[in-house]
């Protein structure tokens, strides 16, 4: 199969071209590489038409019941939906239970639906690009709603939150009572922050915490400047403030949409890629370079110790690849 | 003067070598780099024995009345001063007032304090690294304690907290009720939250927004494993706070070094900076090249526009460069 006869099949909604395409933008292959990228080029004119949704929480807070059910209800609202996982971890877990489709059943099985567990490969960047391809693909393929969804591993929220328009936190009840809390720099990523579990003798507890996440978020310049960060309460056992919490996801999308500025963060995202890109690939170059990984390795220490100036080590590794 | 003799005589004390070296860190000339390169491997030996202190706060939160209140206090308690000022809009504004002596009365000719307004140029990386070497060169010079304050533009509180072993935020009473809060991100960044102006009719209000502060940092994951983030409340005027507030400064960074985690932060600071260098250092190579610049300048806006992907961009990018 051509690229471009892969393209059309992915345009017309086939669903194992689908799969197969999104496959290719996870390899690192070199061929593969070069395939990805006449791929995407050809995919981008029918992409960009979607909500793109990034969703987020605390452990044990229900991510994958939740999505399950928040998911059934977009698929009742209309929508079409696909649900691409980012967990820098999946590889220790033995395969993520994110894209596990038995706590997905709902969804599982639903040809409106596509679900995709996280890429293989471990590194953050490698994956929000890989990710952030996957989006372009299943936009192509026609899905209107996408969500892409992370344990929180790493840099993986700040990552998710990069290639999305709207980022969801997910937390549940009792907020700092956790043993851990949300980490840190999350809060202030978010554009909603809903608390789950708000069903049966956790409601009154779901509410205050919601409260005081309200009241954290006060204290913070607002993600966006006309309002204040939303937070709610819901519950996936009763489906309790679910249609609300959608209904607040599309109105922030909508408002950026009809401002303009979701076309300014779509385009700050993409630049801010193609940066993150250029500095990736010339920093994999230099440590290809087996002067400049000798280097490195016998500067690193004295470096850590302070002993030789990071201004110092840093020219030195480049003059065993440069010219300045 | 040799490097070698300026070195000696920074070593010795003297303020006049103390100032021409720094002045030599933020030069951007290529002679002055190598020299400055090697006056810093000159000095490393004499560094390292200081509380390294970052200050932030809030536009109106009295930042520069609080640094001469609080420094005159440390001078008092037997300890000698460098504050360090990063203002990335100093030039706008006609000369950073963080380093205006005026305000600074109290410390003004005080020849156990050392006050260095921001140097210029404009990107904040570049201000990181030669505020950095500064930090070097002032505790090569013999101050135990180092200030490095910033308005906050930009990235600069991240700059600031990646040079520094503490890192204070001052905000004012009333929290949230300010036209714009904190900036999203630094709350969490900060080791100590004091709340300034606590004096007179604000008493009240500022132990309110102590409280409210302390309930924000109860929901996220804490800086430092074993404690909450300590919240103060102080006032310039009346000095009420002040030295518990110092108390509290010392104590995080006296645990931080009994316990070794002062030795592996600065440690993983200076991996991330040398990281960061290589990283900035290949991207000026690159863009010093004029088929790449020009290659930039040609897809940058189909990029933004997403009609090109990124992954094909950075490829043609790099391949004006380098062999893949």
């Amino acid at each position: 199969m051509t690229v471009t006869e892969l393209a059309d099949a992915v345009v017309e909604g086939d669903r194992r071209a689908l799969a197969r395409a999104i496959t290719l933008m996870e390899s690192t292959r070199g061929d593969h590489r070069r395939q990805a990228e006449a791929l995407l080029d050809q995919l981008l004119p029918h992409a960009g038409n979607s909500v793109r949704l990034g969703v987020t929480g605390t452990p044990g807070v229900g991510k994958s019941t939740f999505i399950n059910r928040f998911g059934s209800l977009l698929l009742n609202l209309g929508h079409t939906l696909a649900v691409l996982a980012v967990d820098p971890s999946s590889q220790s877990t033995g395969g993520s239970i994110l894209g596990d489709k038995t706590r997905m059943a709902d969804l599982a099985g639903d040809d409106r639906v596509y679900v995709r567990p996280s890429p293989s490969g471990g590194v953050t960047g490698g994956i929000a690009v890989a990710t952030r391809d996957a989006i372009t693909v299943c936009e192509a393929a026609g899905f209107d709603t996408i969500v892409v969804e992370t344990v929180g591993v790493g840099q993986s929220e700040t990552a998710v939150a990069s290639i999305t328009d709207v980022f969801l936190l997910l937390v549940a009840p009792g907020g700092g009572d956790d043993l851990q809390g949300i980490k840190r720099g999350v809060m202030e990523l978010a554009d909603v922050v809903a608390v789950n579990k708000s069903d049966g003798d956790l409601i009154d507890l779901a509410q205050r915490t919601a409260a005081d996440y309200r009241s954290a978020l006060h204290l913070v310049r607002p993600k966006h400047p006309d309002a204040p960060t939303p937070v709610v309460t819901c519950s996936s056992l009763t489906e309790d403030g679910l249609p609300e919490l959608w209904a607040t996801v599309e109105d922030l999308h909508h408002r950026l949409a009809s401002s303009g500025r979701l076309t300014d963060l779509r385009s700050r995202q993409a630049r801010a890629q193609l940066e993150a890109e250029i500095s990736l690939l010339l920093t994999r170059w230099a440590a290809d370079h087996p002067e400049f990984a000798r280097a490195k390795a016998e500067v690193l220490d004295d470096v850590a110790k302070q002993r030789l100036s990071v201004s110092s080590a840093a020219r030195r590794l480049l003059a065993t690849i440069v010219k300045f």
